[in-house]
């Protein structure tokens, strides 16, 4: 694998193609924080803020001033970021609202504290690259909700009732990378138990190494929940966990357990999510081969082949195995044949199974500067990294 | 157009094809109501039961014995389904739930009350089929809390904050059906005056003739609100609005302006719905031609197509136009085509935007026995209805 190729590939691409799409004209001089949601040419679709995104690109900006430049706009761009979420991000109750308008009012609050782990990251890594103390003390106190809403579900109003009880790999998948990211930023004496203590629940509950399977969800003890929503596979969240996991090797100096978890979740969900008609990753899959739910199960999301690319690359750079770099190389291909526009920089969002885009829209409430940005971000760094730590 | 054709056609898929792909099957003789979630071939991926679906099979066994043949086996297979209702289907405060076990243990309740809608009709069409008059004080008063939480919007749990209010055309499009059916079954008084307020509550804030466009979302007196959700079209919906508007027309007498309001409902989500390149009718369209949030959007989903082929025949019934006749043939033609399984009987409910199937599911949490029968029943009664009546 030419890794030196891949390496300057990712940060050109993120330098001069993905970054340049979003920025500096996603800044709101007028209101504060981001304007994203943007059509495939880059004008505005629609003015409202999505906190999660808001999230993001202040860990994005915040990170590659941390990283790899330390370039005044990125600093000052990512703080225009938190100022708007402490102004207008947070309710009454202490939890963070999901839907603002641009001038900072709430549309919507969601069930879950997916607004609360990307505020972490973003303030945990402006923290580091402001040296604002204040920010790094709500990082550390927003993950600490983060834990509370997470070993108790019942602090957030259940969306079902509790005949049925289920929780789902997102939670301590999502948690791992926030406690990384606060590990690596700004520091917290929590981290290193907590990372562990989610990844043996990932491996005790999610994992089934009998049917070579990661499930999307459980009961309460690990069970599969055999009805529809039980059944269904999200193999971007089970990507997602193993690159978390493999990084999580590294970070301990090449733990074997973790890369041999990290390995089998990354194999177990290839065979089961890569499509080998049309290539790419089937969104949702049934655990038994059953219909799933949702009708667009078989369409491509850009996000789960930027997760799938850094796993892939990763599970190489720790193993050696030639496989990974097949894999690796098989989705890189495939993702910036298919996702990356030529035309005007940055990925389509969402292609048909066969690999023609759905639509052309780069932001909306879902997708914006994160996966693409932090793929290509993080596999420039992590060559990088094992060139200097071999 | 050859009608008689059309009405054996519509009669025999009906009675000799999607029928008997539901029943006697789906009756569970062990816990009452009926197990609808099933793969291509019948067989059952999930036990559990859909409270909407549960409501709408009451509706289409009764109809048929009221309107088609007095069958002791279709009046016995409803009063299952009312009795594992009665039993189950309602929670203390006296809404009813989305989503219960086999043995009717709660799973979720929504913030939404289309499964009371659904109740209403088919406790109504029951309490007409079997003279069961509890069942119908029932209808009326279920019909009577619908009402009640369409005009005190704040009753339910809100989704979103109170900063950008919105309704949906959805709430008064299904309630003209659901008093047409109360009317139509055991009668209720209020069922005039609330119909003329509901339509022209969808003539006054969702049509747009100045764009040609009916909205599936505004504001309460009826702005366009210009955020991706707000723009959102949803062309199946505005589809049965024209449907139960030109069936109210033909229940009061041909009324014209009725007549009116109906095609051009129907002329208008013809025109942005219909997929010129494929064939078929998109999922979601945007009003302003913008990218929407839903990545399926170009989707083709069955019961579109079913209230497509009712509203163009009933436009062609009314008006004699021979525009619909041909409207009507060419969704007719479509539909029959591609979701249509020649195999094992009723329709597939999800088609790439190219027309082939993206999974072979006939029933699950929102697709079951209604949409499809309901076509074929209406259009053949309908034709039948019409020839005796001109």
């Amino acid at each position: 694998m030419e890794l030196r190729k891949y390496s300057e590939f990712y940060r050109k691409q993120l330098l001069e193609d993905t970054l340049p799409y979003w920025f500096p004209r996603s800044l709101d001089h007028e209101y504060g924080g981001y304007l994203l949601m943007r059509d495939r040419d880059g004008s505005l679709i629609d003015d409202d803020k999505a906190v999660w995104i808001q999230g993001r690109f202040i860990w994005l900006l915040s990170t590659l001033y941390n990283t790899l430049e330390k370039r005044d706009e990125w600093l000052e761009g990512a703080r225009m970021g938190v100022d708007f979420l402490e102004k207008h991000g947070f309710d009454g109750d202490g939890r963070m609202f999901f839907h603002l308008t641009r001038d900072g009012r709430p549309i919507r609050k969601r069930r879950y504290f997916f607004s609360e782990t990307f505020a972490v990251i973003g303030y945990a890594a402006y923290a580091r690259a402001s040296g604002n103390a204040g920010i790094g003390d709500k990082a550390r106190d927003l993950f600490g909700k983060c834990i509370e809403y997470a070993e108790q579900p019942g602090l957030l109003a259940p969306k079902f009732t509790g005949e049925r009880p289920a929780k789902g790999i997102g939670v301590p998948m999502i948690l791992v990378n926030t406690a990384q990211q606060l590990r690596d930023t700004i520091g917290d004496p929590r981290c290193d138990t907590y990372i562990m203590k989610w990844i043996d629940e990932i491996e005790r509950d999610f994992v089934k190494d009998d049917i070579r399977c990661v499930m999307e969800q459980v009961g309460p003890d690990g069970h599969i929940i055999d009805h529809i929503d039980g059944r269904t596979l999200l193999p971007g969240h089970a990507i997602e966990a193993a690159w978390f996991i493999l990084n999580e090797a590294r970070h301990q100096g090449n733990n074997q357990r973790l890369i041999n978890l990290g390995t089998r979740i990354l194999d177990y969900t290839w065979d089961r999510g890569w499509d080998q008609g049309y290539g790419g990753v089937y969104y949702f899959r049934d655990v038994y081969h059953k219909p799933v739910q949702e009708y667009y199960h078989d369409m491509k999301f850009w996000w789960p082949h930027n997760e799938l690319i850094i796993a892939a690359l990763l599970a190489y750079l720790l193993t050696g195995d030639g496989k990974y770099a097949r894999m690796h190389k098989q989705v890189h291909d495939y993702a910036y044949t298919h996702f990356h526009d030529k035309t005007h920089g940055e990925w389509f969002g969402y292609l048909h199974r066969d690999g023609t885009p759905a639509q052309m829209a780069k932001g909306n409430l879902f997708k914006g500067p994160f996966h693409l940005p932090r793929q290509e971000w993080f596999c420039w760094w992590m060559i990088d990294w094992f060139a200097k730590n071999k």
